[in-house]
């Protein structure tokens, strides 16, 4: 697609998620439906989904030919990378969402043949816009965010959850207590989307999580991309775009540190 | 001490505040002095002390005969609860004051004779003031806060660090990774002020922490005081107001369910 067109999508992209953004606001004010998912903690409210219906809608009529995958499903049948795809997660962090009306973000990212082309995460409740164009670098709200600098484990704040520092079928819990251990803190946060846009911003020196959906990543990725952050399976393997995958999200050097200690 | 000398306690109280928050701000585009305490991971800085000094002055010139007992230990030598004695944490949360330049709190705590009368906690970051009264409530911003309705484990979003999910000195980390598990989430912010105003206005249902300094905790003790959040060690134990404790500040019922969890 031309630099031209990619102007348009960008422009759009984000008046519509400033719109999209006060409609999650104006929701505050009135009763969330909420329904569950596949377990108790796995929430979904009315707003997930008519926010992912209102993204769809103007996607669809303003640039047809693009598809899209979104978390609620009601995008397109995406089988393969080919094409532009904007991968969608209306709502990222709905928990908090529900009970904070804070740190949840909309996540988005738009995909060339597979390539990260536009990255964009909106913490709505901080009205902060974390924003990526290829090549041209990352953005907080207009303020271009340095390139991340090397740094040791025992000098970083690492963004993991207590869930992975006890016994669970997806990653040796005692390789993680190591790393929680010997760093010099940790944090969790409910949102991937925030805490990849926190490791690209230096909040985070790096975030790990054992499994998310396209969705959930495909914005961080690309923003990351921008800073010199780097994003593999927490095998230290790449990423695949259209399936689920553990994230390790890390400065330089820190990456390899916890690829090593997750891998022994 | 008299309603009209406590109305003029709580106006300094919120201009000092308002103050200190400034000159942390103004800090941000300086250089910070960073040194270590005790630990590689128990950072303090210059702003630390200099903020403490900020409020000592104040309280000194203003309210001669109070008592101050601050962190980095620039306050009278406190040794019993006798009179009125403000309890001050001049930056909760040095670590985030120092990576992110948010999610750190000023937590001032003022006890008469060991009764919490007034607590402040500003998320500086944020700009959310937290402050009550005893016997007035507690309020968020001018608004107040309701209060905290009973909720179950599975329902409730706890904050916890990973530190305590695995082998420590302090708490059977199995019987921590049992509430992990069998909540709805756990979080954790890296600032005990700031997670006990998040349980006080209901961001979280719970905080668990194995150890905190009276600074800590002193004013996040009068908010949940006054929204029904109940306090204590987490054995179940009364808090000590001038030592080290272990603390559990949750919801009413939550609470009873997470003692039986940790005394297991």
């Amino acid at each position: 697609m031309k630099k031209e067109e990619w102007n348009k999508v960008e422009e759009h992209l984000k008046t519509w998620t400033l719109e999209a953004a006060q409609l999650l606001k104006d929701s505050f004010e009135n009763t969330l439906t909420i329904t569950y998912k596949s377990h108790i903690a796995d929430l979904v409210t009315d707003m997930d989904k008519s926010i992912e219906k209102f993204f769809i809608n103007k996607i669809q009529n303003t640039f047809p030919i693009h598809k899209v995958l979104g978390e609620e499903g009601y995008g397109d049948q995406v089988q393969d990378k080919s094409g532009i795809i904007w991968i969608i997660d209306p709502i990222d962090g709905t928990t908090n969402f529900i009970h904070q009306q804070s740190n949840f973000a909309i996540s988005i990212g738009i995909y060339e043949n597979g390539e990260g082309k536009m990255g964009l995460i909106y913490d709505v409740g901080g009205s902060n816009l974390y924003f990526a164009k290829k090549g041209e670098g990352a953005y907080l709200n207009e303020k271009k965010l340095p390139c991340l600098q090397e740094v040791t484990l025992s000098e970083a704040v690492i963004g993991v959850n207590a869930t992975w520092a006890g016994p669970n079928r997806r990653v040796n819990h005692e390789n993680v207590q190591n790393i929680v251990r010997n760093s010099r803190g940790t944090r969790s946060y409910g949102s991937a989307a925030i805490e990849l846009a926190y490791v690209a911003s230096g909040k985070l020196d790096a975030y790990m999580t054992m499994r998310l959906s396209p969705w959930d990543f495909a914005a961080g990725l690309i923003l990351l991309n921008e800073v010199g952050g780097v994003v593999t399976r927490t095998d230290g393997q790449p990423v695949q775009l259209l399936e689920q995958n553990s994230i390790l999200a890390a400065k330089p050097g820190l990456h390899r540190e916890l690829v090593d200690h997750l891998t022994e």
